[in-house]
């Protein structure tokens, strides 16, 4: 039996067109290496557009919900998971991912990045601006920055080769 | 997209062979079903017979771990969401689950068919002697009982035709 | 400094006259004793007559919420704790409790039962009627009964000598 | 009845001297003010510092503990919640708290700040170094700035005349 590897794609649930379309590519991406794509499942933003993305190459979509019901589900998510316990699920997201990748995002964003650099899950920054804040607190080799969505899968395939 | 069918099988991280003998078989008309299973995802007991069951058939595993990291996680289990809260974790397995079959266990299991119910989930007990306590608490159709897994399935498609 | 002595009294939103009358008793008896009284922390049922009993004998009131917001607080809960995470803060309540007394309730208590258990927390079923479900399930000396509230206190007494 | 006014106070598990000494008498300061201090709850860093400055002020503690047995909660906190939900119980901090003042920590405290904004909370940074990050994500009035505790104190009044 085969082990999925998960990557979790971070982000706002409103972002401008530029970076929902870099998030849509990366879901792409991801789906075309066979990793399962996980995200926070809702229907807005970068979580639709990098689901969305992953369902038009064929891979499977993993949504950590912060609500105890489907209505807010993206249609894109194939396995919902309804947690009903709000932002304390960010931190199932970055345990549950073995690398996050953060796409532009506010302060929910923000706060998975930080658990993921506490839980010591490597985090890619691809267009999050996080003013070099996190620089301080990764641990050596743990924070990377990633300008595109197929230097994204590179820094992620040199992690984990 | 297709949204996955979830079906929750709960039970014991112990129990006696012949209900582990029954809960692979559910596991695996489960999957046949085209169904996900979700379990609590530990090497152990109904979790990891149901989980290799499901594989067996070739479908798809969810396992809600009540752990931060994956030493324990069953080598059936395909897509391991860590939540690190330990029993906490319960209450998402049943407000993830469409239907939750209860086999065999003890205060875990106890604990998940109280939530399932309060989370108005139907529950069938395949097993479980829960000495009737539950008949109650429950809503009308809400709680079934299953002689074998085969009965179980039938249940299942008798509530969602 | 004094660490707290902390009973978790569960029981439903809702519960006839004469339930509601010996919670209140029972939450001004553990604040006789100077305990802490932890419960759900709404503002209805056996968590409102518990914690109002309580605050009329001068004690401390600790309510463990499944809402993020303070909207159903009880007027009777001094501190509380907004869990935002529906039941699943129900494995809260127990772990924090030095013992539970379950008054009559549904789904909710016996999970909370459950749980209690599980964790390795004694359990006063006062009231509750589980059909001895849990005799199998708890480990000797766990689980114990009480007619009164007056007589919980004493099995809390014995326990914690 | 009276409800309690809860301060919430982040920090690092580990901090230089001079931020403990802070710490210590922000607390003693809330305390002083008839306020609940509310933190992480564990033997360490700014929490025990915190707890403890409290305690000497007659006030009254209340820890929201990671972990689900009390092996590591700080002498000085006289209410400990066991979450057993690891950093997941990062979100519950800052819910139950009506402001949240950061001081010297790591990657959870930067989670906490994140939530705490995400949540609606006042956020009062007092020596936590955020490199304005948090400026552009903070609703208009939302982010504060302390030099001394007792500016924190002043700010929190001016926030809650």
């Amino acid at each position: 039996m085969k082990r999925a590897f998960i990557v979790g794609v971070m982000g706002g649930g409103s972002a401008p067109e530029k970076d929902l379309r870099a998030a849509r590519r990366l879901g792409r991406l991801i789906a075309s290496q066979g990793w399962v794509l996980l995200n926070g499942g809702r229907n807005a933003g970068i979580m639709e557009a990098s689901a969305r993305g992953a369902c038009e190459a064929g891979g499977v979509t993993l949504g950590i919900l912060p609500d105890a019901s489907d209505h807010q589900v993206s249609e894109y998510i194939q396995i919902p998971v309804l947690t009903g316990m709000g932002s304390a699920r960010n931190s199932i997201n970055v345990l549950s991912s073995h690398v996050v990748v953060a796409c532009p995002g506010g302060t929910g964003t923000l706060s998975e990045i930080a658990l993921a650099l506490k839980a010591g899950r490597p985090v890619i920054l691809m267009g999050f601006d996080a003013e070099r804040i996190f620089d301080a607190h990764a641990k050596a080799g743990q924070l990377h920055y990633a300008e595109t969505p197929e230097d994204a899968i590179e820094r992620i395939k040199a992690l984990y080769p």
